[in-house]
């Protein structure tokens, strides 16, 4: 398959996902609107889930459906793939609330919105936090409504059940290194990477794979194959988003340049900086790393060190080193149809957005 | 079955629902260390559920599985109904930020407990009510993760996912309803029973009762004979724990008796009582009721009004009519064992705690 189809064909199925979770989330707005009960939390769900956002995790799991040989069902597993997005649109918004930020998706991030709407109250900023943290609450219970309900049959549904759990246990324990990370955890790049590992590498990647597949029958030795694939792929597309989060067009990532920077983000990037600063250049990262009013021209002083120090160069070799692994084991793999699975490792690492 | 024999076969039941509960979170914690993780959350939850609480959802799952004739598998049936328990924890832990309520179970709530043990950060109540949040979110993945792991036949997990479904939906609903509510609702009769309806009548009596009842093989029909008792059953109790948020015994309660009078919970009570006030009545709980600074004394003042406006009277009123309305549901139904159902609806609806 040549690059545009591959293209082609990811642009399909985003389609796909969106009617899926347009339609899922339209029948619970009108149920609400006949039960008389409030439609609050489920516009700003359409809201944010129409935001934008990149479908990753739905494609992979569609992706790792075809690998495995998958074929008919496709309205079940699409919205099996659907309810991956709606499982991130809960993550997503919770997250913001932890880590108080102020923008997601090129707007103002749930908690904020909300607030914004209600600026008259005086308490608007714990009524949107309190509404940020009850829609996240339905996002989840949603994605597994949607699951349950999309057509699976037994067989699939028992098997899918456990690696949803782990899925949820995975992230959850990410953002918990997350949230414990404080400032004397930067140059601790174990840290960063176990950050990385639960979050984004089986979070994002692997586990839609190993979903995907195992709606199509696979097992745990195919899903082995996925997952050699998918880690070392997780890993590189996280250090390319932490250093798209530093140095990525805002108007491309859809979040402010110094949002990372401003909050501090514990990443690799940042921890292989501090490793190999001078005092002076410590001085300089104690200083304005988390720093809330941080300027543009702070943020300048920052990149400066990050590529003087050769922590940007560093982090371009780990995730071509990860590529190149992906890459290797999709070979080794053997899977029938892994040209979109290619295709998608090249996207996801690769310097533009 | 006599009185004291119903409630020994409870306390026998919650003692089954807490060695289940105890053995899934000493494994979860176990794994964790295991793995390097923190242990932040696990260690929350494990306090959390064993700090107290009646484990009314786990009993009346019990009671409806029995009561639809289930025996055998009872080791699963307990763990489905320990469940309930940890799905509740979820509930509990985020209304109390939500709520910006200060105790639960007569210890801290879980967000003021972190930022307690964390009082040398400048940043401390943000940390926990971010870890409040995240605590929640893993009781709500975790809740699911016990039921599907519980060993149920594919029959009972296909029949009981969506009763389960529902059940999120309604407490989250309920949950909305209570958010959106403003001093301009009290005296809204109809606002405050569809919080209970939502948050009490069906998420605490009637789904637990169907979810057992359906592990016993139950359809829609023996559902629907459920739904007549539990329904007025669970408006009843909820009517109850008003009462005693304001007038009960705070050692009884596990919660001090001003904290539903400072946070202006906008109850029936509450409702009844603007209703019937005269100018001089409604002014006083104007100005007292969701004051944070409330004294014993301005409490008595509330208390007074509530008393002498007839709504304590009207409130009681309208429990006995629910409880009557129960217990002749029951009589129709016909169940095998309905003897510890008849029990319980007695329990939940007394006076004393």
């Amino acid at each position: 398959m040549t690059a545009p189809a591959a293209a082609g064909q990811f642009d399909e199925i985003r389609r796909e996902v969106d009617r899926a979770l347009g339609r899922f989330l339209a029948v619970k707005a009108y149920q609400i609107a006949e039960s008389g009960l409030p439609g609050l939390t489920v516009g700003l769900l359409q809201d944010f889930v129409f935001r934008g956002g990149k479908r990753v995790r739905p494609l992979l799991c569609m992706l790792g459906w075809r690998a495995a040989g998958g074929s008919g069902l496709r309205d079940t597993v699409t919205e099996v793939a659907a309810s991956l997005e709606l499982f991130h649109a809960f993550a997503l918004i919770h997250d913001d609330v932890m880590d108080r930020s102020a923008t997601r998706r090129g707007r103002p991030a749930v908690h904020r919105l909300v607030a914004e709407q209600h600026a008259a109250r005086t308490d608007a900023m714990w009524f949107g936090t309190s509404t940020a943290i009850l829609t996240g609450d339905f996002a989840l219970a949603w994605s597994a409504e949607m699951l349950h309900s999309s057509g699976l049959t037994t067989e699939q549904l028992t098997a899918v059940l456990p690696l949803l759990d782990a899925m949820r246990d995975e992230v959850l324990h990410g953002q918990l290194l997350d949230l414990q990370a404080t400032t004397q955890d930067v140059g601790d790049d174990r840290r960063a990477l176990a950050v990385i590992h639960y979050k984004t590498a089986k979070y994002t990647v692997e586990r839609p794979l190993h979903i995907g597949a195992t709606l199509a029958g696979a097992g745990s030795e195919f899903r082995q194959r996925l997952s050699a694939y998918a880690i070392p792929l997780g890993e590189a597309y996280q250090l390319r988003d932490d250093l798209l989060g530093v140095f990525g067009d805002p108007v491309v990532t859809g979040k402010p340049a110094l949002d990372d920077l401003r909050d501090a983000k514990p990443t690799m990037l940042m921890s292989v900086a501090w490793r190999n600063a001078d005092a002076r250049q410590r001085q300089l990262l104690r200083e304005l790393v988390g720093s809330p009013g941080l300027s543009e021209q702070g943020a300048d002083a920052i990149r400066d060190v990050l590529v003087s120090t050769g922590a940007v160069d560093e982090i371009e070799r780990l995730i071509a080193i990860r590529r190149r692994e992906a890459l290797q084991a999709l070979d080794d793999a053997g899977f029938p149809a892994s040209d979109p699975l290619r295709h998608i490792a090249n996207t996801l690492t690769a310097r533009a957005s």
